[in-house]
This record gives structure tokens, sequence and C-alpha cells, in this order.
């Protein structure tokens, strides 16, 4: 079995931000050699998502929205977790994204549909958080 | 290590439907001969979703009217995203469900609870469209 | 390649319960033997939740406010499913919540970032349920 581990440091300049790691990604699967196997990409911290979707700004946008819909950062107040900290709201938006991704290599190469971009989204930024890549296979 | 990459086609007849995928990945468990390791089940589109769940019709109709209630597909003109498309709606649905499941295989077995049972989500049908099965293991 | 294969019984006293499962993952993987490879943590009923967030109630009591929000457990007669149950609810906040995790094994440990804390989520407790952990790697 041949494996490769790799931590990526982010840094996103705002509170929230969707950013493409796709590239980095695919670089990686190409230097693990592994022909047949695996790959999982997810968030070591839990205010943040890594996720497969379209790479197109309009939807990014909606997301947005959608997710303040779904799990409003203010009022601070409305969450005990808030106490000491303001980022309750980052927990959930960072659960219907979801933590991580697990992706299949075939014949060296992701194997993602036509329209499949990896993405991090950050929902408590301006700070430095890593995500990490674990690639396994033969 | 033993591997088997399977793309299996759909074509859904309607915008959205639930279709049991269980048998195929069964079966495929089966041909893979791995007796111990994983299968990775993932959409190949991005407005599209494999989950699992019960299989009762019942529940699926719940499904539909939380996910249209969380994430409403009209009107069409409240998604930026919908400038080019009409598809809003189900970029975000399928981000509620899920892209993929990972099932551990067991004694040559899918290794499940009583009532799991593999589903693909059709949220933009009435097109063909792929899912991947990936088996690894030995 | 090494294997582990565990089910994990649990018996929440409420219907909603969260419940570290962090410890017991750890100690399993030390047991595999596994240096390189992955963990698969998944719930085998699907009333309940593998999540991977903070281990601060606080913010446990806010995903308990939250969850019921996005998809409230009454009245009971609001969903088709409860024709023959009561826990309709308890399938969808399974969704939001996710099914499984994936976690990477690196140098014979959980490679986890420094918040990031293993949780059994119950959504319909007062009964015997099962978890699984499967390891694979070597």
């Amino acid at each position: 079995m041949k494996t490769l581990t790799k931590e990526i440091w982010m840094n996103a300049p705002r509170r929230r931000a969707i950013i493409s790691i796709h590239r980095e990604v695919q670089q990686l699967v190409r230097e693990s050699g592994v022909q047949e196997g695996i790959v999982l990409v997810n968030a070591m911290h839990i205010t943040a998502s890594v996720f497969i979707n379209d790479n197109e700004s309009g939807l990014h946008h909606d997301y947005e929205l959608w997710l303040e819909r779904l799990a409003p950062e203010k009022p601070h107040s409305q969450y005990q977790h808030n106490g000491y900290e303001d980022n309750a709201d980052a927990h959930m938006k960072r659960q219907v994204m979801g933590r991580e991704v697990v992706v299949a290599i075939t014949e060296g190469q992701l194997h993602l549909g036509p329209w499949e971009h990896i993405f991090y989204y950050e929902f408590d930024g301006m700070r430095k958080k890593r995500l990490l890549v674990k690639i396994i296979g033969e």
C-alpha cells in the first residue's frame, strides 16, 4: 500500500470564504503515485468544511445567503456557545456543508464528474487553519 | 489490494426522484471479491446525492417537503446561480443530503445495520447522469 | 493490509443525546496496529449520526435547538412517515448531522485537528442501537 499525508495551511482574509483546493489535491494525487485508491480531504478545524460542488460565483453567493438563513450569525447572544466565543453559527454551517470528502482515484487520477470541484469553506476565518489530504491505495 | 470501479448511469423521469441503488452496490461488492475493505458510492454530478436511510415511501415524501422548505426551488429569481440555470435549489438540497457514503465490507458483505438502504437522490433530473462505485480492500 | 471491525452498542437514556465515542475510537486505532490508513465510524441505524465537532456543552445545547428548528419533532402528524412511527424528525436531523466520519490514521494515531472530537448523536433513543468502527491500512 502507498500513502501520502499532507496538511495544507489556510488563512482566509474574511470571516467567511470559499476557496478552491482542487489543483492542490490533483497535484498531491499525482505525487502519491497511487493508481487505484481513495483520497480523503477534510477540514482539521470544526468551523470549516471541505465540499464538492460547482465552481460558479453566483452559486457561492447563494450558499452564503442560504447558510445565513439556516444558521444566522447574529445576534451572537442567541447561542449558548457564544458565552465564550462568537462563532456558534460557524459550527452549524459546517455541519450542513460537511467536514470531508472522499474521492476515488482511478488510473492515477481523481475520478470526478464533469463539474465536480473541491473547495474549502471557511466559516470563521482571519486566522491560520489546516486541512488534511490523506491518500491510500497502490 | 483488490479494487473495483464502476460508473452507473441514471436517468430520472422527473426533476426529483429517490431511486434505490442498494442491490447494484451489493452485487458489485460480491463481484469485487473483496472480503475486508470499504466501498465508496458517490454522485458524479453536483445536483444529486447518494445517501443511506429508510426504504419507506412516507419518509421519502416527507424528505421532499422538508428539503423544499429548507431550500425552495421557486421563485427561480431568488438565486444568482439561476441567471444561467434554474437549479440552484438542487445544489443546496444535495448539500443537506450529502454527496457520498462510505460503507464497510466485512466477510465479503456490505456491513450495514438492519434498516440501512442505499439511495440515489436526483434533484435535477430528466437527463443522463452518473454515480460511481469504488471498492478497495482485499 | 490490516483491518479491524468493531460494533459498539449504545443505549441512550433519552430520545436525544450527544455521546462522546472519541476514546473508544482512539483505543481501537491503537489495538488495530495500523500505522497508515483510515478509520470509518458510522451509525448503523438511520435515526442517529456520527459527527466531529466541539466537545462543549453550550454548543451541544445550541445544536439541539437548531435541529429542532430545522426539523421539528412535533406535531407528529405533519409527517407521513409517522403513520407507523413518531420519529420522522429523527431521520431528517440525522441527514443534517451526517451518517459517518472518515478519519486518517498517521503514525498509528488518529490524525485530527486540535478541537476535533468524535461523537454519536442519538435522535431516537431509549433502545439498543449500534455503531460501527472499521479500520483499514497497514
